[in-house]
């Protein structure tokens, strides 16, 4: 899909979810991509660990692709990047943090050889006929950019994730000049952060969580454990500054959380006093009120340190009456129910929870329609591309910049795969490449795919029963069987009624295929699935999968 | 657990929880039960229909019972009638509409012989020692009642599903002169309706959205579907008033939905003006702005009527631009994915979406803290039992009455089977009965329990995988086999040299087994299930099922 003059942008991911951002921005032979994210399942995503966008596209042109670029150090912009840079390694433009924290996720994924390049805000770099700057933003990470790209036919602005936070914790303001510098120059084409689209107003200042978490820590007689995204680096600063200003030491416990901590700390991202640090099996000399734990959970992940609390399987740590839980994170769409479940449980150990809905502990990373429409207003575009969001949200953002003047045609409502192609004055969707999920379920890449996932989903919603024959290879006869074996059916030991009534009807449906000199294997299965599918449905409403496997002597 | 002089309140379920409500009322030989409903299984219960409360006790306690009373006929409350009036057929009282909806409950499960008693809000009715009386409340379904009961120890307030409505769609006014009454002449325990204890301030009247519904009206030019529960009776009736007011015929979808309106018509709780209802097939002849459609799957229930528009495999309407899509409910916690998907579905065929994030066309049907307290200073009770509610919610209540001045100690967080035990004068926790979760998949109710949903969360993540091999009898040479079959495991055709390279591994376990004379089953089986799980492990990180089976000719 090579053009001349014409400008391409290509979503992978990102639109129509929440998750696996990725873009590509292509000009004659020249390919950047502008973060390369994952997801994380939805429910119906059975036993799926990952999901990644699919890469087809890139492969195919991959002597074009000169660089990736980065946004930010979240997840669901850098975590499916060691899976490119697999197949094509190519420099890593990103600021000293997000660099920080992928570099973690290659040596995990034990890749070596690859080319990270630190940019600080406010750095342009040129790759091929693109000129790339990076715009200081404000999220809930430092170091957050938006992007522009000078192209021949002009310029693109991605906000990335951002809020326009008039007091940030790091004390780093978005550079709201730049934008407007941008736009006083003229934008082709803006892509703007949609995931707050549907909120009216503005979003909460970081400023007002210092408040919210300082009235917590005063009030607070015992331990306190705060469990948010190890990602969240603004969170973890203010808990450290508030801990030290209430005399707390400070374990951090989990995985993530101590690597994120380390690397923000190395980095100078984080400001952890001398001494505050303390390890686990050093808590047991301070005071109650003098500990503060740091942990992983928010989201109700099963396996993480907030969840193990919950329901007392933690290695180090027992909740009991006395110590305060703080929850500072917003569930994502999908895990409010596990998240409930845990605040219930803790509250039952006899903690103290303080948890969103009814307290200010936590604010969004990202901006509301009033923030929206001020980023629209500064950059002004002659075309508008709604980014990072559930349809919904996009639809929702389409009409917020529709509303500012923006004409209807100008703005595209898109889906990944789309090719947005750009002049320097006309822009349209010319074609579509192949954009999809691609699933990683333990070591497998790709290797699960939907026909699996039915499978799975038969499976978990009826079960299965496994009917096994042994026939003589000469004369067809019933040799041994039919066995029958349930999993996720019904409770054997009560229902052995109904699975003897099941064995003794499949026996007939065999008797009848040899007494009618039916012997190819597939019509004799066709039989036990009918026969048996019938005669179970009858009895339960269900529809376990039924299996039929015929051995031969 | 008879006791003389004492009064026992046993909840056997809605406590820690939402759903499946159901409370014994004891003394002496005298057990009348409040409530009999069902919850919606969580995601993690797979393949589950319904969930209803354990009746054990009831059962063992049978020759007591005396009658049900019914607050009011939502699901949750009357959802599990059919399981307890089979086992046990006691008179049922309630108002109309609850019998109405109960008695088509029992047709379906070709019940008859049952004896349901109308009574009215302010009617009395004598069980035993119980005085029992029913109190006009406010809900999102007409002659939603609160309820007392009178014993020689005292009287008990239990407020049913309520909130404080000053102006409620059929003009009934909750009697709070009753409440005031009652709390005047002394109450000894009132249980509260806890569902939106941890929201602030009042709920909003339904008045406010009969305002919202005409907007959209107004605006509306094509045709408009409004989904919302089938039992949200307040809702349709102001859906009705509206689409009179524009001109709009209604035609209703879905089969409980249907249910209600005709049921709720017969018995004068909906007002339905002549002419206005139109059969499916008579829409052609109306044009779209003359269409208010009501259908069921405001909660994203995939085979309800709204789901089956927004994948467009809906039998007699196909959405497209032009159409308004009015969603007037609020999603359950856990069906929040679901419901985000269709609304985005429903974007995406042109369809302009209301949802209740960005509108005013739904209104919570409980009451919020300010309801929550005066209904506590109305009644001023000695005892406080917060009902109805996730055990944040029960805490966050129970929180509520302590500051209002109810002694802590007197304050009850309770679990479902709990023993309530109260004199005069005490109050206390006295035991512990069964009651816990029974689940109804198909036609079983209780033969899924917890070992089968286990399996079918391992079978849900990882897959199956059947091993047969067909032994000798005589000397256990291996005959036949192993065969493996999988499903949910991996896609066999991309896989074929990693189950290739297993079913050599199982034979040279089996190979081992046989040369050192190991021919017990059970330890064949083991072996095979080590050696492969084992190595699919290794190769992919995943453990699937394995199911070893052995067959002897």
């Amino acid at each position: 899909m090579e053009q001349k003059n014409k400008l391409l942008i290509i979503p992978l991911g990102g639109l129509g979810e929440i998750g696996k951002n990725m873009t590509v921005f292509q000009y004659g032979d020249d390919i950047v991509i502008l973060d390369v994210g994952l997801a994380f399942p939805e429910d119906d995503l059975l036993g799926i660990d990952l999901v990644i966008p699919d890469m087809t596209y890139l492969i195919d042109n991959r002597d074009k692709v000169r660089a990736v670029v980065l946004t930010h150090g979240h997840e669901d912009h850098i975590g499916a990047l060691s899976y490119l840079l697999k197949e094509i390694n190519v420099p890593v433009y990103g600021t000293r943090l997000a660099l920080g924290l992928v570099e973690g996720r290659l040596k995990e994924n034990r890749l070596t050889g690859y080319n990270l390049m630190p940019v600080k805000p406010g750095d342009e770099i040129t790759i091929g006929e693109f000129q790339i700057g990076f715009i200081q933003g404000s999220h809930s990470i430092p170091d957050a950019c938006g992007l522009y790209f000078t192209t021949p036919v002009g310029t693109v602005v991605h906000t990335g994730d951002f809020k326009i936070d008039q007091t940030p914790v790091d004390g780093k303001l978005i550079d709201i000049h730049k934008f407007a510098e941008l736009g006083n120059k003229g934008v082709l084409v803006l892509m703007s952060d949609s995931t707050n689209a549907e909120r009216p107003g503005y979003t909460g200042s970081e400023r007002e969580v210092t408040l919210a978490l300082d009235e917590e820590f005063k009030q607070a007689k015992g331990r306190i454990v705060m469990a948010t995204f190890a990602s969240n680096v603004s969170r973890i600063q203010q808990a450290v500054y508030t801990a030290c200003k209430y005399g707390r030491k400070i374990v951090v416990l989990g995985r993530s959380m101590v690597n994120v901590v380390n690397v923000a700390t190395d980095l100078g991202y984080l400001e952890m006093p001398e001494g505050t640090l303390i390890e686990p099996e050093e808590m047991k000399r301070f005071r109650d009120d003098q500990i503060l734990i740091l942990t992983t959970g928010s989201q109700g992940e099963p396996m993480a340190g907030l969840s193990r609390m919950a329901t007392n399987t933690h290695r180090s740590v027992s909740i009991s009456a006395g110590d305060t839980i703080l929850i500072a994170a917003t569930p994502i769409p999908g895990n409010e129910t596990s998240v409930s479940k845990i605040i219930d449980s803790l509250f039952r150990l006899g903690a103290h929870v303080v948890y969103e809905k009814i307290s200010g502990i936590h604010v969004s990373g990202h901006a509301s329609q009033e923030e929206l429409k001020l980023m629209l207003n500064l950059v002004r575009p002659k075309f508008f591309i709604p980014v990072h969001g559930e349809y919904r949200m996009l639809k929702k953002h389409g009409k917020i910049a529709e509303d500012l003047g923006i004409a209807h045609e100008n703005v595209f409502m898109g889906n990944n795969g789309d090719v947005f192609e750009f002049t320097k004055d006309t822009g349209r969707v010319a074609g579509k490449v192949k954009a999809g999920r691609v699933f990683v379920d333990g070591l497998g890449v790709g290797d699960v795919g939907n026909i699996v996932i039915r499978d799975r989903q038969q499976l978990s919603k009826e079960g299965i029963i496994v009917v096994v024959v042994t026939l003589d290879k000469q004369s067809g006869a019933l040799l041994s069987g039919p066995d029958l074996v349930s999993r996720g059916f019904v409770y054997v030991r009560d229902s052995s009624a109904l699975m003897n009534e099941a064995q003794v009807r499949v026996r007939a449906a065999l008797e009848r295929c040899e007494s009618n000199n039916i012997s190819d294997w597939s019509s004799i299965k066709l039989q036990v699935r009918e026969v048996l599918g019938k005669y179970l449905f009858e009895k339960t409403r269900r529809r376990p999968m039924i299996i039929p496997i015929i051995m031969e002597v």
